[in-house]
């Protein structure tokens, strides 16, 4: 099947028993599906989020609406599954692993199993005044998310998405797609999960000036360490390593798309292998995904993270995996093709 | 639970455990569906699509791509659950029944138990000539829908889905379209499953021709009657007495949407229990969802009926349905309100 192409799924839908392109957008998201797992019957279940957690040095300059101990507290409600992305997940039968790549705050008491501790560090430095992590840390976090990606194709599963839980982790997101999509710091910077004026001004500031001192000394890989965030590099090595593997990438919002920058900066052709979800609120994600080649399905205004946007959008792939799955072809039917 | 209102469902939703507001239209959906079944708990098993088959005598005179043979063709293709609707409900966990309310051609052979034979006629008359049907017949296909919604709701489906099949029906639908929301025909008639642009100008005469016609010598449900089809009809009834029975109805394209505005035509209110599934490609599609007050999920070009575009959204009502359920509320978790 390597040899599949645009055409050959075109050509394979054009012969389904339905007027010739009458399902719109969905016939195009099943030709994309259809590529990312180079079959003509891409497979949809099981399917499984990762929430990659971890804190960040920079919440301490004032640039988030909620105190780093949110992360902890929210992880707990994950752990409860009473969290929204535990609730859409579970309506969209999709299964969950919660990985603490470096929360700040004390470790949950005996966890469920889907809980794993691979904390790095107890959150990254101040972005803004030093490097986020070593490199050494950035590898560590980097084989967290490549050991998550092999472990869920291990276990069969073909479409996977990465969320995230941090306060504060639009600031690294905004610096990523800065530094690698090549957008101004009016564009990169949004609310986040809600700031006032002030504060967006002074995030916005915050994040120009630490973009302006990292290029001056530094490229690639250790500019990508100064200013990111330990769950934005594992899920970027989840997105790398699931693409190598052949999985579909189903993209969140916008701190996952700083992933997905990440990602296909250090191993290019990981954008082939995702499908964006939606258009996040923040006003940087929409060149973010323009620089990966992306266009979402949907553009709901959402900006909550944890990978509920993707969730949200998963059941439109089962429909596409429908529709090259199960419809007849005319020529079962004894008629001739339309086109 | 009589006396829900919007503000209260918002209320609900800002005190749960998330940035405010930060699920951006799915909040909003949640918030309508609320409405529609008067519930901070709506519910979304089990759910069903009656797809309702009726031919129309207009066929005769050229306005579709495909002859009225090609709707027996498709409803044996349901049968055998090979369909794209059969596809997508079995996707999305929904039941499906298929209603022949007047279908031309022979009727199948031992068909399975979701199969119903209710055939008012075989066939509509031509509409360009006389009316389409008696009020006798009016009355026969609107108590099938009636019939069809008390079946669902009393088997506990609380999410109706209507689906049509029937070639050529894009015609009575851009004739019920222009008289009952005063669209002009160079809105309301589109290329249907697929015209050539000289079969598309042919059935925009004879549709402004049917239209004037009916306008000059009837009104209210006797114009309704000679220009609409069985299935059209039958799907007002559904729709009619889904709302009345407090069930949410989650609307599918042209066709269904031309069934809307008779259910609203008489019997108004109907469309406070409706949700727009998404935009066809249908040009008058738009006019007919604004004239009802309905802004749809999708807009992704879908026009092939058979409820497959209110399948495709169906997973977003979902994933609505799981934010209410589900979701912590920041007073379960110990954390002040943000707003």
């Amino acid at each position: 099947m390597s040899e599949l192409n645009a055409q050959r799924v075109w050509d394979y839908l054009d012969g389904l028993a339905k007027p010739r392109r009458s399902l719109g957008r969905l016939e195009a998201l099943a030709v994309r599906l259809a590529l990312t797992q180079r079959s003509l019957k891409p497979v949809v279940w099981p399917r499984r989020l990762v929430i990659f957690a971890g804190d960040h040095g920079v919440v301490a300059r004032g640039v988030s609406a909620w105190p780093s101990d949110i992360t902890a507290l929210m992880v707990g409600t994950m752990l409860m599954g009473r969290a929204s992305s535990s609730a859409l997940a579970a309506a969209h039968d999709c299964g969950v692993r919660l990985v603490d790549v470096g929360v700040a705050s004390g470790k949950p008491q005996s966890p469920p199993a889907f809980y794993r501790d691979a904390r790095v560090a107890a959150g990254t430095r101040d972005l803004s005044v030093e490097a986020a992590m070593t490199p050494a840390q950035f590898d560590a976090a980097w084989q967290v998310g490549v050991d998550e990606a092999e472990r869920a194709f291990g276990e069969g599963h073909r479409v996977l998405i990465a969320g995230e839980m941090g306060i504060g982790n639009t600031t690294p997101a905004a610096c990523l797609t800065m530094l690698l999509a090549n957008v101004a710091a009016e564009t990169a910077v949004g609310r986040g999960a809600g700031l006032d004026d002030a504060t967006l001004t002074k995030k916005r500031e915050l994040i120009a000036a630490a973009v302006a001192r990292v290029r001056k000394f530094m490229t690639g890989r250790t500019a990508i360490e100064a200013l990111a965030g330990f769950e934005i590099v594992a899920m970027a090595g989840y997105f790398a390593m699931g693409a190598r593997l052949g999985a579909t990438l189903l993209l969140d919002g916008y701190v996952a798309t700083s992933a997905a920058l990440i990602a296909e900066h250090l191993q290019p052709g990981v954008a082939k292998a995702m499908i964006a979800a939606h258009y996040s609120a923040e006003p940087g994600h929409s060149a973010a995904l323009s620089h990966l080649g992306l266009e979402p399905l949907l553009d709901w205004g959402m900006r909550l993270g944890e990978g509920t946007g993707a969730l949200v959008a998963l059941p439109l792939l089962d429909s596409a995996a429908a529709l090259l799955r199960d419809v007849a072809a005319l020529s079962e039917l004894g008629v001739p093709r339309g086109d």
